[in-house]
């Protein structure tokens, strides 16, 4: 079995190896600079985890591991977009770098070249990993289309809110772990099983991630501290702190937030102190935790042994407890 | 063999019965208006034709035809915003009747759904199938952006211009062609030869559309005659114009297209005399020909009776004798 800074290695060679520079350069530049910014590569490196766990071969994974990479870029650059977001991971996002069009059809590409990767498979895989990708891809765009939705919407409820984040974030990492289990002729079962894993997991993942927006270091967070109360994002947080806040609390959380002239600084710490006094931080460890325990149960179903599931329980550890 | 109006009342029968309305329905919505307008549905007739010319079961090539139209409608949603076209069909452009993000998100869903119906075969056909869909997808984000690069240069030879139409138009048709003889199991000699015979139609058919564009009639053609003048495309006719135009033509030809308060109805009608004068018409149809020749190349080395290929050859007279 690799370790994950070796599998990191792998992958960080394979991307620096692959060409994505083509003609017309208008097209392919802003693929190259999207991708050249960097990100966890926490896809690939589940998709490969998982093939090795499994047994599998993982120079068989590479092409698919970039390939989910791909496809998450894509979103990313369409996301910005539709977000009006004109930073990524530190840069300017390529919609603001070029512009909307460029963002748009250059996106389209990544899409492409992510189903270009992901079919790079023996062919006895090719019809359950195109399903498992279709059905994934159709389930993001959905969430991200609920995550617009609620925008606008003022009766959003913490349900919807999951429901949203399970579309949008979680059903990529499950797709990743099950990938990585089918390119290694994992059973019906075990691949199931898996996906199940990677769906609780990625929801820990990004309920850690809301936590950390509010409460998180801006330097090991690598962005800004806040980003969601300044732009009135209805998080977990957000929502139980409405189910929670009475009284004066609800007339200033609601008054904090309705706000159009507030100094976005002052906005975060008053709005963060109210989440404090409300306890929203305990509230939201302990949905994190109630996923982390769902994940573990699928985790026990898998038919491996104890020693090489306890990597992955590590690893989703180590995901969720980032820095907070 | 299938009549065409057999096939289209298959097609015609297969959008009406399948599904395409989901939750959330502010994303399906705007994919269900698209394909309500209907359109010629040419690519999936395409697909059908081909697969009963080689003997297929065309039941085998319905969900993959409908893919390739799903594709298809998606490149119009976001061509539409690339090129800030307001009307498709006679009716508001999604990114008009909705706005643009909608656009991108329904458009970017559609997408999906096309690789959905286009795996829609059987397992031995899916990775040529996956394959050439990924080739022909790139192909098309690649020459749409060749369109969109040839809008701000003044440089554009004929060369390029077809370039971008094999690109943007001419390798959907092949695809198609290929996609219906891949499923009859036909050899890949003759699935090599008729995606050719499509490609080459394709471009007969591009250029007529071209020309139509400006000699057509407005109500058979079903859209503005003059469009291309107006907005200054560099067409095969606009740059053959300004290879042939000497003296006081060319001087008068680049201020009309140089003009920005010319009324356009003028603007239009005092080209198309240029054109005329300049035998335009006759280069145009006799740059078609060519192609349609080229076509018929290769559709004599596929290994099928006379009489059936006679049908093909038919539809390729059909389809470029449009109206002019």
């Amino acid at each position: 079995m690799h370790s994950i800074p070796q599998l990191y290695q792998r992958i960080a060679d394979t991307f620096s190896q692959e060409k994505f520079l083509f003609e017309p350069t208008e097209l392919y530049e802003p693929i190259e600079y999207a991708l050249s910014q960097g990100g966890k590569r926490l896809r690939p490196l589940l998709v490969l985890m998982s093939c090795d766990l499994f047994g599998g071969e993982i120079g068989e994974a590479m092409k698919p591991s970039i390939g989910v990479e791909l496809f998450h870029n894509f979103t990313l650059l369409h996301d910005d977009i539709m977000d009006q977001a004109a930073i990524r991971r530190g840069k300017p996002a390529v919609h603001k770098k070029w512009n909307a069009n460029v963002a748009i059809l250059s996106g389209d590409t990544m899409f492409v070249m992510a189903y270009d990767y992901i079919s790079k498979v023996r062919p006895e895989y090719l019809p359950q990993v195109i399903d498992l990708f279709n059905d994934t891809a159709r389930k993001v765009c959905e969430g991200q289309q609920y995550d617009m939705n609620f925008e606008t919407r003022t009766d959003v409820s913490i349900g919807e809110y999951l429901m949203m984040i399970r579309l949008k974030t979680a059903v990529l990492l499950a797709c990743s772990m099950k990938l990585g289990a089918i390119l290694a002729g994992a059973g019906e079962e075990d691949t199931e099983n898996i996906y199940l894993f990677g769906e609780n997991l990625g929801m820990a993942f990004q309920l850690q991630d809301d936590l950390l927006d509010v409460f998180g270091d801006t330097e090991k967070f690598g962005k800004e501290i806040g980003g969601d109360i300044v732009t009135n994002k209805k998080t977990y947080l957000y929502l139980k702190a409405f189910e929670l806040a009475q009284g004066d609390t609800l007339v200033r959380l609601s008054s904090l937030f309705a706000g159009h002239d507030i100094d976005p600084h002052t906005k975060v710490e008053q709005i963060k102190e109210i989440y404090s006094a409300l306890g929203i931080r305990k509230y939201t460890s302990g949905y994190i935790n109630e996923y982390l325990e769902k994940a573990q149960v699928y985790l026990e179903k898998i038919s491996l042994e104890r020693e090489k599931k306890e990597a992955l329980r590590n690893l989703a550890l180590e995901l969720v407890n980032r820095e907070v």
